[in-house]
């Protein structure tokens, strides 16, 4: 049992959906990812709010365990992000980014997180991805995700933490837009030399698939859901419950195998798979172990 | 081993897709079903074609096998199909359908069709889809397909196929627009309430769900294809691969079940990938046994 290491935001979203809408509600990848790490592993925080931030909100963490030594409280708003999902739910439209307190963010690690194994850079500006993972002593396993916002904005700063990182894990629509393909396949192939071991492609209610020169494919289908309320939080939620599995699997100095890697995915698919059923992180903070148990049997059942 | 009845089209197709185009080369449902079963099992044809069919394209059929004795050469010209795909190669676009000899098809089975234990009705009208049904005694295993053009066209018929067969193969865009929903899990639920115990939506790059009431659902990925060149005909591959592995794993009067149905699908899966790696039926006539055991080691290293 290794402690995992997540950098990324915590922010109020507002966020309209077919299925209503959802404003200034908890959000942030960040959240997302140690909500869904923490149910297997301990997981530590680094990030920033604002002094609007709710203390029952850093409570959802407290709850869990969750180290939040590495978040600073400063003056000024909280992340903001607002967005919307149409009819194609696996992507949502950016309407609004304020960075706010995140814009002078100066990410300084406690010095019990500098000997974290396993680090993930949770989707954030790249060049705050780098001043994090620079910290930290000898990590383990690094991974990373993004999204078009940072491929548009910051695209050289962004494939700079590409070369550093053992893992990267994206939306298909942006593993296509940054690669320039329209083919899933050449895609993920493309994503992986520009210097991950790993690719992860997520791919909405297609399910995610995993990618290693040495490994090739492997594929997860997403869990069957007829009622996709928010899909905001699934790629944090999915790589949240990938690191913390990975993290309960390994001991010591030990590198995660391609079958770690390979139930890692069946975790994050689980997770998702519940955050998407409600808005904010409502469905996600519910599920404990014997939920997740549960849907990872019948996930199982659907690929044996 | 038991043998498989197929009705449905032969063709002439003209397909432009973005790696190119091919002018009336040979193509139909029938013809993609029966070279992909042939694999596994004997198959007989049901269907017609004009004076202008060449006899070399019957060859193909005649040499893995596959039975004409039900297959009519009429005055006038063969089934014509026109069709285009762009960027959403999961999903055709029809130009043109000329239905030709079809219009006025009369099938009637040989006698010794009549006792044939699996039966697929290919995409075709489902009129002539209820008349070949209506002639073979004692069907074990029944399945078939269609298409939008029947969706919209002949409605009422189409429903009236569904309650005669243990398994409806669709696209994903089709059951959806069938059932009128956006979601594919709620899409592929309605379809079964329509009577077939078994419902397969096929989607393309990612891959094929079987669902039953009683069963749940299984999932199978697609192969990755880094070069799709032209994706007709992968449907009828796949009903193919699907039914002939069925018919090759059943023996007297045991109907399939839920774990030949599973396998079934990865042979469907394998045959339909190997297909849209070229135009018309030019990559499927190349796969041999050794060829599809080394995609279905693949396929099944993918997802285990």
């Amino acid at each position: 049992m290794r402690e995992v290491l997540v950098v990324g935001s915590l922010a109020y979203d507002s966020v309209k959906t077919p299925s209503g809408k959802a404003e200034k509600s908890l959000g942030g990848s960040a959240n997302y990812f140690s909500l869904a790490a923490s149910l297997f592993a301990p997981v530590r925080v680094v990030g920033v709010v604002g002094e609007d931030y709710q203390p029952q909100d850093k409570e959802i963490l407290l709850n869990r365990k969750v180290c939040l030594d590495g978040l600073q409280t400063v003056p000024g708003k909280t992340f903001h992000w607002e967005g919307t999902y149409e009819h194609n739910l696996n992507e949502a439209v950016t309407l609004k980014t304020e960075l706010n307190v995140f814009a002078h963010f100066n990410p300084k690690l406690p010095n019990h997180y500098q000997d974290s194994s396993y680090v993930f850079l949770a989707n954030i500006d790249p060049t705050l991805q780098l001043e994090v993972l620079s910290q930290v002593k000898k990590p383990l396993f690094v991974g990373m995700d993004s999204m078009n916002f940072w491929i548009n904005s910051k695209q050289d700063e962004l494939l700079k933490v590409f070369k550093k990182v053992d893992i990267v894990f994206m939306n298909e629509a942006e593993a296509k837009m940054l690669t320039q393909t329209d083919n899933g396949v050449r895609a993920i192939k493309n994503v992986s030399e520009l210097g991950p071991k790993y690719v992860v492609v997520k791919k909405g209610e297609y399910g995610a698939t995993i990618y290693s020169k040495a490994h090739g494919f492997y594929q997860v289908p997403a869990l069957p859901v007829e009622n996709v309320v928010d899909p905001t939080g699934a790629g944090d939620s999915f790589a949240g419950g990938f690191f913390g599995t990975l993290a309960s699997r390994t001991s010591s100095s030990e590198v995660p195998s391609w079958t770690d890697l390979k139930q890692a995915a069946l975790a994050g698919t689980v997770l998702s798979s519940q955050t998407i059923q409600d808005f904010s992180m409502k469905a996600l903070v519910k599920v404990d172990k014997p939920a997740f148990d549960s849907h990872l049997h019948q996930l199982k059942g659907m690929i044996n």
